[in-house]
């Protein structure tokens, strides 16, 4: 049956990956630099959260953005007009980004100058959660139009973040989002998960979410 | 190179469900079952849509629902609940269905009895456009949270749909949303693409929308 080939493919696939992955890590290490891959459904709102901590990193570290979509290249453009430094990665059709991908587009952006580099992979709550890419740590971001049902669905996405991102928090009387079912749904599938509410487009609990963030990235450096 | 190996299997994968999905194209026909394949990303809407026309089909065909998700059972309870004839499948981690899983879905269901089947798909963007289910036409769902610009990122989602609903239009003047745009860069896709604009939750355009589906599905029972 085809689908039971396809699950073997992908196995060894996996198994390749979680090696190119450790061995991303290490550079990564070596050359001080720490890796956040960022993951979410399309239009929940990364890019514009990306601007709002990019704003917040300034004078504190160095921050380099790889985009990654199957097609065009607006978000690389907002980054960019924003002043942060920032590539384009395409997949050529495919849902994820692997480590040796992951690689290739570090080595464009040249990684070494940078203490952070977030990879704002491909929009979607599947594909990208199966691949380990060498992050240092996965976050994702549910904005509240997408309902409080999505770790019910999507297990593995929360199984693999230990950062959830709640944006478009401004937009809370419009919907049917209840913020205290959200968390009993994420730490159902991950008990450690982090939560911040926050809205990318108001700036309201990104100073919290920067700060985090910051502490992680420090703790990484100097591991 | 990893990404090139998955691009050749995927080859051999699509080619064989390509087959199975003119087959059970070619059985549906026989037995005078329509087959509508919805997509979207997660938290667009899908299912409160479904509701609304479920609610406008009555008395006037046969509905059954295939609820399609990774995990949980959420969305056929709901319709479940309001009464449609309603299946869940789990994919088993995989994020789309081939046409070999539909057709078991559509045993399942005992598809003879219905004028129409609605598949709602995994909610993702990328991997469900790239598998023909065997259904007679695709649907899209992009509500106005996620941004107009969906259809530059997404291209193949837009190219293999006839139907683009808009949904969530009652929230359009909180968001920045450009509903020329957006149609200008679903037609850049697919200038044949039919668009609505809808309110699941308040039901605006909903009957326009019902109307032009019977059409469709009519069209299809007496070819």
């Amino acid at each position: 049956m085809d689908e039971i080939r396809i699950i073997e493919v992908k196995q060894s696939v996996f198994e390749d990956n979680d090696k190119d992955a450790e061995m991303l890590r290490a550079e990564l290490k070596e050359k001080k630099t720490v890796l956040i891959n960022l993951m979410s459904s399309p239009g929940s709102g990364k890019t514009t959260l990306l601007l709002g901590l990019a704003r917040r990193f300034k004078e504190r570290l160095r921050l380099g953005v790889m985009e990654v979509d199957i097609d065009s290249a607006v978000d690389a453009k907002t980054m960019l007009s924003a002043g942060v430094d920032t590539i384009q990665i395409h997949t050529g059709g495919m849902c994820h980004l692997d480590a040796d991908m992951t690689r290739q587009g570090l080595l464009e952006l040249g990684f070494e100058g940078y203490d952070l580099v977030v990879l704002e992979n491909v929009g979607n709550l599947v594909c990208p959660a199966e691949f380990d890419t060498g992050a240092h740590f996965n976050m994702t971001v549910l904005s509240v139009p997408e309902g409080d049902d999505k770790p019910l669905k999507y297990p593995l996405m929360y199984e693999t973040c230990s950062v959830l991102v709640i944006n478009k928090v401004d937009v809370l009387p419009y919907f049917d989002f209840d913020t205290e079912r959200v968390v009993a749904n994420a730490r159902m599938r991950n008990p450690e998960i982090k939560v911040f509410f926050v809205s990318a487009k108001t700036g309201q609990g990104l100073d919290e979410l920067a700060e985090h963030l910051l502490e992680r990235v420090n703790a990484h450096l100097t591991e």
